[in-house]
């Protein structure tokens, strides 16, 4: 079974164990719709990816660990997607939660979903009780205040914010902890890994703010041009659009130089590429022809 | 100092520790508006009481979970007073957190508060990392799905909910937390305490849906009759207004009836009187005079 497979069936259990008799059938569905049909699943891969590299294969904490930084990023989707956010009514080529279950059951998706994040990190057995309180925090200082997804969120509510600032914590704090949080489930020292996430987060955030301003909503699933709309920071906004492709190729070099060395340090160099590769597909990285 | 300045002086200092130099301004306002100034702080004071009566004095675990009991429920009211929910223009006597701050710093605000909940029970260093998974456990337990809070809140949205599933997830559930927690910090058995916590909670949110219809929004801090315009589950509207005081009273004989032998329930029971004293206000517990 390859990775996504593996994530995708642990946050299926991790559903069904929450989504079942007893809960409010609305809230169920809504919350089940955040997390089906999946993205890429970029981050819990990493994650699980980084503890194989660290020489821990199948590791049951790892894959916790991924499966709840994956369910944080859903929230935040979830959440994002509102009409007072982002008023996207498409998200990964379906209705965006709100829109099919309304904004009342969108939010309280969301607060599940944090709460579930937790949740399955409590609940897992694998490893210490040192090692699931490591895990958990690392879950929480990429979530909260004053780093953290929530952080980078509501520097959109301010007149002025850094954009490297804002990157790293609305995208860049959860990419770190998919690092961290596989590294120490595997017994590795998570601070190593620390860069490596916060560059392929920034990298990844540039890459999707060229393609806000460059793409079609097919291409997307969601709508694009909506930083403008919006008056979101956007690297595009904030550098144009040839010191933005530059900064991404910047980025995607210094993640992988960042890689610790590490047992399979190889094979993870060849999944990063997998990853960064459609960040420099030719219209995002290169200026179109003429 | 009491129980409330403890707790109070808890609650600053983990608000201190989130909402410096580094977060985003606008987020760290609407954070401590929503948890300052306070209301009565009845969950965390149960717990520190039910710990204390346990014969756990001064217990630190205690204390930061009564913190996270709070943090939570002060989320769940800013949340609450959403337009999208019960659309309350004041809390507390003072305008609600998305009246001063907006829609979606309040969204935000809930979500740093749920993550920060979390955070105060993985960063205090008291007790041992089983103790600090049992407290995260109990209250990841009372706040999601399929019992919780979230789901409480939720079953707002259904067309048929039950009154009594609806009120012990709604507040049952944070009041089963507090006194749960209040145990286990104390090294005392969790589960005997469950029953006292359901029971109080229930008999406060009967108390809260009477005031809702008989009280004036100066009384309250909060407006009055919103349960009947929003279509809220309501005990006076499920059961008619003598009959939910007859649930009040039980429900209040049942609190007191459940408390477990412990070192010192004398003391106990003595706060549980404060806390259900102004349940059993005359014009809330018996019908007004003609």
């Amino acid at each position: 079974m390859d990775d996504t497979a593996r994530i995708d069936r642990f946050l299926k259990h991790a559903l069904a164990g929450v989504a079942g008799p007893g809960a409010p059938p609305g809230l169920a569905a809504a919350v089940s719709h955040a997390v089906f049909p999946g993205g890429a699943r970029i981050r819990p891969r990493l994650c699980v990816a980084v503890a194989r590299a660290c020489g821990a294969d199948s590791s049951a904490a790892a894959l916790a660990a991924a499966g709840a930084i994956e369910l944080m990023h859903c929230a935040s989707l979830a959440q994002d997607d509102l009409p007072c956010f982002d008023d996207a009514p498409t998200r990964r080529g379906q209705p965006s939660v709100h829109s099919l279950y309304g904004d009342r059951l969108a939010i309280l998706a969301a607060d599940a979903l944090i709460v579930l994040a937790f949740n399955v990190l409590l609940r897992q057995s694998a490893g210490t009780a040192e090692l699931r309180l490591g895990l958990l925090g690392l879950l929480a200082a990429a979530t909260g205040m004053p780093r953290g997804i929530v952080s980078g969120q509501a520097w959109e509510c301010e007149r002025a914010a850094s954009l490297s600032d804002y990157q790293r914590e609305k995208t860049g704090a959860l990419f770190a902890a998919a690092t961290m949080a596989g590294a120490l489930a595997a017994g590795s020292d998570p601070l190593a890994w620390q860069s490596v996430g916060d560059h392929l987060g920034e990298a990844y955030q540039v890459a999707d703010d060229i393609c806000d301003v460059i793409a079609n909503p097919q291409e997307l699933g969601k709508p694009a041009g909506r930083d403008a709309v919006l008056g979101r920071p956007n690297a595009v906004g904030h550098l144009g659009l040839p010191a933005a492709r530059a900064r991404l190729q910047q980025l995607v070099a210094q993640t992988l130089a960042a890689i610790p060395e590490c047992p399979g340090a190889t094979e993870l160099r060849a999944i990063f590429r997998a990853v960064i590769e459609p960040l420099l597909a030719p219209r995002v990285a290169r200026p179109a022809a003429a």
